[in-house]
């Protein structure tokens, strides 16, 4: 028996107005594009903060994920991300996933070209990207997000764009713009581990539809001092410190291999920062391996027979030697 | 001073109202029964989730208890939940024990008897078992909920002898039906596991009105494949993973005796698994010593002493040999 | 850019009338005073709760916090309390921290001389301590709230005084009542681990408006069996047990001098018990080194140049032997 759809713009709407509503307490600063869309400066001039990232990060999973943060130190770092979704197909791969391309000439984009990757829920209005055809999902809502991570507004072309795509007025389409060397922008990708391990459950192509359940934390690093710096310590958190428990229907067979193939150990490059192999690679992203780009430590239960499979390990030492200064005594 | 005591089935109404509103999400499906009262499947027809299960396991506590999930991994194991209550007593016994049994005949079920244990709020507003003497709680309220881990909607016969125990109209009732070997079901029943230290406490003599705080955890395995060993897994959970913290007022020779003889490891039977000892006993629960069911590790704090004592161990090694494979690499 | 400043007092009201409406869930009694202020006792003559200590902490820090109770137990102990805020200032300095000295005498006090450190929101309203001229923040609320460690209501010239004080009719007035020996006020003296390090370090001369974001930890001790110890287990919880994470703006080496001179490592005191330094010296507050008043360990993470010192550890050791006996098996 399947259950209608929920949408996820429609869930997000309630959490957005919080987040307008909570703007200075989140050191936000908001707002309104020329043609009346609602721009959430998270971290560009405003300071933003790291519970404004929170509340960006289940924002950006429709309202169908939890994230939380932890403050009980564990394997020796302070802060932990949590995060769970029952949907966590719609929640990570129809919404959170960065998935949706925007880019602007220098002209357009009024001297300087721009580029972003939209990530949220806006997304599954538009469905420009081929995945919508695999999640067969597409969302109808008078209202839409979407989180973009830069370090400037979107030029009009791109808001134009966007309104355009999601069939929506301007007073129904707000942005949310958080630089990955912010408090929230740290905070919502990190926030991302789940989603990193439903994308890589794709790309071994594991059926999406069979994954019905998701959990996962990772830990929370200082932002980093430069956006180069601050991208790769979200990698690295996730990379050596992500671990994901994702409940599978489907064979057991299937399952199994997922478990075994998930995690970032099964990549030659494992064992050594984002930051080196990235500079290596010429900065280059696309010359990495792909399978690195998983969570740590994995568990995949198969809900058919009950089994559980285990599989990869933190490699905290990694991040404390990339993050982290003794303070002694 | 005491205060007015608090009616479980006034404050579990908004949660089942959150329930209702959320079943898509939380994929239920919720239909009305013969009689008019709500039917909410949790894991039968419907797939539920464990977002689900920690909803219900909230409403199961009469509103009077917190019932989280926590993903960060631990001893090994990806998830725990975690319950507290500052009600300990009314929220575990008065309303979330499953205590109530329903029973109907072969004619009476439809050509298939019925048999349940009914949990929840609804029970204090019946009070047919001899327990609610000893609590002295009786509710009053016109909405009550009720929670049975069955396969099947409850036959007119149970629904008509609840609502008239209960006094209730049909529109004031409602069943949420979550079969053990479901998610919702396995999160709802290791969510018990405060009540089953209660119960155990209970067990011994030690007077109830003396226990005024309790937390508690548990690792939240997997469904099991059929109903038995989901059953044999929500049980190994407390009986292996449970660790409980109870504070109390009374005698503090009282408070020392009941951490002492609190945890599972008093029984004869501990150390082996649930499914083990249940096959070798027949299947036959009561053949199985009282002892058994509780906590594996516990802390009960002495409110006039401020002393706190510690007792028993986990036995994750047991849990994880159970419930898990490794995936290796 | 400087988002304008949030209310603590606004934010702090709709706290307030959760809490009222909780009343008898929470086991508080709520009254009014002769003027018409409102009385919560909240463990005097009223039993209160760990919860009703959790709501009244995040009461405490103005709506800017969170506090939250982990029931996972860590290093040996059940109960963790969880703080966060990101606005830590303003949360724990401008609200939280017992700054307003407010004394009667014995004529005044009803034959008894009245003492206590006004704690929470309203005392941003009235601004009586210096220490509101270094932070910069003075509310405007018509309502406010202040939290009283006592074991009796104020006597009225206390509560006129309040109410001139902060400009408040006796409506707008709520008085929290919570003895270190209950359960809520352990709780909520416990929560005060985020505040007790920015208290030491305004006390190291680091510029105060430099704290940007901060998440803390406590092991929750049962409340001590008289008001000594119940004092002796608070300061205990935090000076050997706090795990505290600040991130600071400014220069990196005064982040770096924090981290180092930051735990209460740095005392010569450190490594005995609370209690037995107290007797030690007299039970005089004054003669105890102000550098023990720190948490056990610290992170400290610097916003410039991204990185993070750590320096303290946990004594969880010493914790145990004080709080805890051993019930065996």
């Amino acid at each position: 028996m399947n259950a209608p759809q929920p949408s996820v713009n429609a869930l997000a709407a309630p959490l957005l107005d919080r987040l307008l509503q909570d703007a200075d307490r989140l050191r936000l600063a908001v707002t309104r594009d020329a043609s009346g869309a609602t721009l959430v400066d998270a971290g560009i001039a405003a300071r933003g903060s790291v519970e404004a990232g929170l509340h960006v990060a289940q924002l950006c999973m429709g309202g169908l994920g939890t994230v939380r943060l932890s403050s009980a130190p564990r394997e020796g770092w302070p802060d932990w991300l949590h995060v769970r979704s029952s949907q966590p197909v719609l929640a990570c791969l129809a919404s959170q996933y960065a998935g949706w391309s925007l880019s602007a000439s220098k002209e357009e984009g009024g001297g300087r070209k721009f580029f972003a990757l939209g990530s949220g829920p806006a997304r599954a209005l538009a469905c420009r990207e081929p995945l919508f055809e695999e999640l067969r999902y597409r969302d109808a809502a008078d209202r839409g997000v979407l989180v973009l991570e830069v370090d400037r507004p979107p030029p009009a072309v791109i808001v134009d764009k966007v309104l355009r795509d999601c069939g929506l007025a301007p007073a129904g389409l707000a942005f949310v713009l958080t630089p990955t060397a912010s408090f929230a922008g740290t905070t919502q990708v990190v926030a991302r581990v789940l989603e990193v391990a439903l994308h890589r459950a794709h790309a071994l192509a594991f059926p999406l539809q069979d994954i019905v359940e998701g959990t996962a934390c990772a830990p929370l690093p200082a932002p980093g001092a430069d956006p180069l710096e601050a991208m790769a310590r979200t990698n690295d958190a996730i990379l050596y410190g992500g671990q994901v428990h994702l409940t599978v229907t489907g064979g057991a067979d299937a399952a199994h291999a997922l478990a075994r193939k998930l995690p970032s150990v099964n990549s030659p490059q494992h064992g050594r920062s984002f930051g080196a192999l990235f500079a290596e690679a010429g900065h280059d992203f696309y010359k990495l391996d792909g399978a690195l780009f998983a969570p740590a430590q994995v568990w995949v239960s198969h809900l058919g027979s009950g089994r559980t499979w285990h599989a990869g390990h933190l490699r905290m030492d990694l991040l404390r030697a990339v993050w982290q200064d003794e303070g002694l005594p």
